[in-house]
């Protein structure tokens, strides 16, 4: 076992060219350490970085865009396990060794980059967030205090104070989180301390039961968010919504006086723009009447549809968001920051974040620094060390310009539309239904089950028609796209559009692959 | 404003060289989109991000070894505001003025790779970790389920299964975190549910107070997460420490029975290895003796004090960490995996973590896919989207072999020993007390307090003298290191020694630099 005390100590060819200790005469020893100069043997270490970007250039980023390429390797777990090398040992291994499994890693690795991964709500190569997050890793900063990231924060605040403007807000304030699921426990724990102050302190015990509601259409944060926050799953009220996947706002209002009249206290509002699977966005407007004439906090988990705002033709969709109290929005999603990029984005301007989250640590937000503390804005978070992911949006918005962002989304929603009316058209695919986003939810039906009655019989079989195909088409390579099973609707492909990269043939390639992997089921 | 409908679409050559629509004959329309073809000019942007690596490389992988550069390069908010070109417009920028703005961002930033940042609990450059990086930033996976992420999470079990083999349990589970602070908020989630698995669904409303018990010395933290987990602050019980800041026992179970004694409920201890400020480390055994006569959940936060497990002389430190139920550690803290690399460790092999965290979403965690899905380890996670940060550590493990990681921790605590013997030696420094770790706490007294009494009035003087000498050390960008008064003491220095970058000579440095700056004080 490696942390037996016996264990040998290598000579000095064992542990690689990575560390030697210099052998000086003049040697100041303690606990028979040598600590005289730095042990690092940097030029080795550059040469070795400078090497792998060389790999990472030519086996990720220049195949990013080449459709000849695979999108993923498939080996199964076992087997993968066996291929890699994992183990980690006693001694270390030299450079040459060390690029060939950077190798491995990337050859057995899925390829979200790749023209063809639909698989997920984000996909895709922006050359501009990539240049971003290099620099921040190298540079690993850490977004607490002005001091350690005076750059990193004021680009925070820029582009939290651009997000509020497109939301609609004439001021606000926000942070960058990882992950929309845990910008959405942030909504949830800063309604609650709204509603009652003392919660921060006292915690929940002895009082009344909270609820909140959402749409049955959510995003699973929202029971795990409750969970977390010591709310509880059954204290999340799920509204029922219409066909196509949006919150029913008289569904709404009646579970609130339901919820009232059991003797629970109602203290806030989740509407989804944007939903996961079907991309179904929720009325706004009505929401936030409902909301205002209870009371109660509106978050919007706009962390899908928020890119919506960039497009002047479809910011439609989430009219009224304006009027929420709280909105999480993650450019890494259509807009293509990388994971992760996800604001939350809070109306109010009277310190409610910073007073709800703050714990004041004495030996990071020191109160007699020589420049303006409320730059430390470290204390709204939960975190202590914080990625500054906000950069990465930054750079690409700057390269793109808001013009720019706004033609990929509107690109994205144009081929969109595209396959849908290809779908409409062709022999064996039925769309559930219109979408308003870049879901496309449908199912491929194969020609053994096309003359077929659709009793219990037909959907039992058509649910085992995707999970099938994909994994034909995981084991080919060819394209990834996720399928699901939803509220009573059985198995059903579900495409995401995002990349500027894709095109139409890339869509018509979707629809003539599934059908010649499925058309002998 | 942007997001004016009317804003006027630019002309072609105002968009930049970034994403031009191909104007082709035979081209498919849709909502005035042309949809053939991609619209990203890929050779422009690996170009670009060719361009972008050189730049990363000379100014900052090439100049992070280099004692000559400054640490920083101070800019008050204000100023830094007017020399950076912050604002994101409606057009984008040309890759020769996005580089530009690159070089100041790199300019301005703090260098945390430095051998003479020693503000922070992490530091230094680490050229495998930093490879690791550039990879899963070009790769861009999402460590949820299998089929998107098959290497990441298989490297993530491997690296999880050694932490545990270090930390002396024969089998457990864990997850990485992004932060400590996070982890330490699982580990409170995951006793509070062992402790009464109902909280899950029900919440705490109604249920008798929880309590928890920490030491007065722990990370904030624990605050964060009583108050984030709707326990609330006021049932976090702070056990008084002994003079070097480890938790006395005999404290901790008096306490443990006064809040029986008032009605509450005790469910959780939370030891500290380490601490942030002293880094002291609680007596592990005695508290786990507390804890099981109690039948509490034992928690280490060895966010930081974790690394010393690698050193067979060090790892003396945690006795007993074998005996805890769950463990934070985070290897980019001293064993420089970069920001962040935070996992948390659980002794518990019933599948406790993900009966805690699941909430089993049908649209990413399908049971009819056809690979064994227990590989699917995403829904153990309280986000949805969740970075690789196993793979960072595990590459520079990989590198360095468990003995490089050894020498690391053991040159680092012998660097501390020599500059705690250094600080004896010099006239005007005076220790706080003996270090136990690396984090060495001294006072700088400048001459014109070396003659006076020690009363309220020297105090008061020397509270004063680490903030102005921390303002003269960043405006001349010479080094970095932290102050703070702590539980009675005023302004102290913090030294922490992590790199392996870092030698004597630094050591010595640090020791003359404060002289110099502090010495008219």
């Amino acid at each position: 076992m490696s942390n037996d005390p016996d264990r040998e100590c290598p000579v000095d060819g064992d542990i690689g060219q990575q560390e030697m200790v210099p052998s000086k005469r003049s040697a100041v020893l303690v606990d028979g350490v040598v600590l005289n100069g730095p042990t690092t043997d940097a030029k080795a270490g550059e040469k070795f970085v400078e090497e792998a970007c060389r790999l990472i250039m030519e086996q990720v980023v220049s195949k990013a865009t080449d459709i000849s390429e695979k999108v993923c390797e498939w080996r199964p777990p076992e087997q993968l396990k066996q291929l890699l090398d994992l183990e980690l040992r006693d001694t270390g291994e030299p450079h040459h060794r060390l690029l060939e499994l950077c190798q491995d890693v990337i050859r057995y690795s899925v390829k979200t980059n790749h023209p063809r991964f639909f698989n997920q709500l984000y996909a895709g190569l922006d050359y501009y967030s990539l240049v971003a997050r290099f620099m921040t890793e190298a540079l690993n900063p850490s977004v607490y205090t002005y001091e350690v990231s005076p750059v990193f924060l004021l680009v925070e605040e820029a582009v939290l104070k651009k997000m509020i403007e497109f939301i609609g807000w004439k001021e606000g304030d926000g942070i960058f989180n990882p992950g929309g699921s845990v910008s959405n426990m942030y909504a949830m724990n800063l309604a609650r301390y709204k509603y009652c102050p003392d919660i921060k302190e006292k915690g929940l015990s002895g009082l009344p039961r909270l609820i909140l509601f959402t749409s049955a259409e959510c995003h699973y944060s929202m029971k795990k968010a409750a969970s977390f926050l010591g709310i509880g799953t059954e204290n999340v009220c799920f509204v029922e919504t219409d066909g196509r996947g949006k919150m029913m706002p008289e569904e709404l209002e009646r579970q609130i006086w339901q919820a009232r009249k059991e003797g629970a206290a109602p203290f806030l509002v989740c509407a989804t723009s944007g939903t996961t699977v079907l991309g179904a966005f929720d009325p706004l407007d009505e929401i936030a009447e409902v909301c205002e004439r209870h009371g109660l906090w509106l978050h919007v988990d706009a962390s899908w549809g928020g890119s919506a705002l960039m497009s002047r033709k479809h910011r439609r969709l989430l009219h009224g968001i304006h009027r929420a109290d709280s909105v999480a929005w993650n450019p890494h999603k259509m807009l293509m920051a990388g994971i992760q990029c996800c604001a939350l984005l809070v109306k109010d301007k009277s310190d409610l974040l910073k007073k709800c989250y703050s714990a004041k640590a004495s030996y990071l937000f020191q109160q007699d620094k020589f420049y303006d503390v409320s730059y430390d804005t470290g204390d709204k978070s939960i975190q202590c060390s914080r990625r500054p992911d906000a950069f990465k949006f930054w750079m690409t918005w700057k390269a793109l310009g808001t013009v720019g962002l706004e033609e990929r989304v509107n690109r994205a929603l144009a081929l969109s539309r595209y396959l849908v009316e290809e779908i409409k058209k062709r022999e064996g695919f039925r769309l559930l239904m219109e979408p308003e986003y870049a879901n496309i939810c449908f199912w491929y039906i194969p020609p053994s089950l096309r003359e077929m009655e659709e009793g219990p019989e037909f959907w039992e079989k058509l649910n085992l028609v995707a999970p099938a195909i994909k994994e034909r088409m995981m084991k080919k390579g060819s394209l990834m796209l996720g399928y699901q099973p939803h509220r009573g609707k059985v198995n059903f492909f579900r495409q995401v559009v995002i990349s500027p990269q894709v095109s139409r043939e890339d869509m018509d390639f979707l629809l003539d692959e599934i059908d010649l992997l499925g058309r002998d089921m």
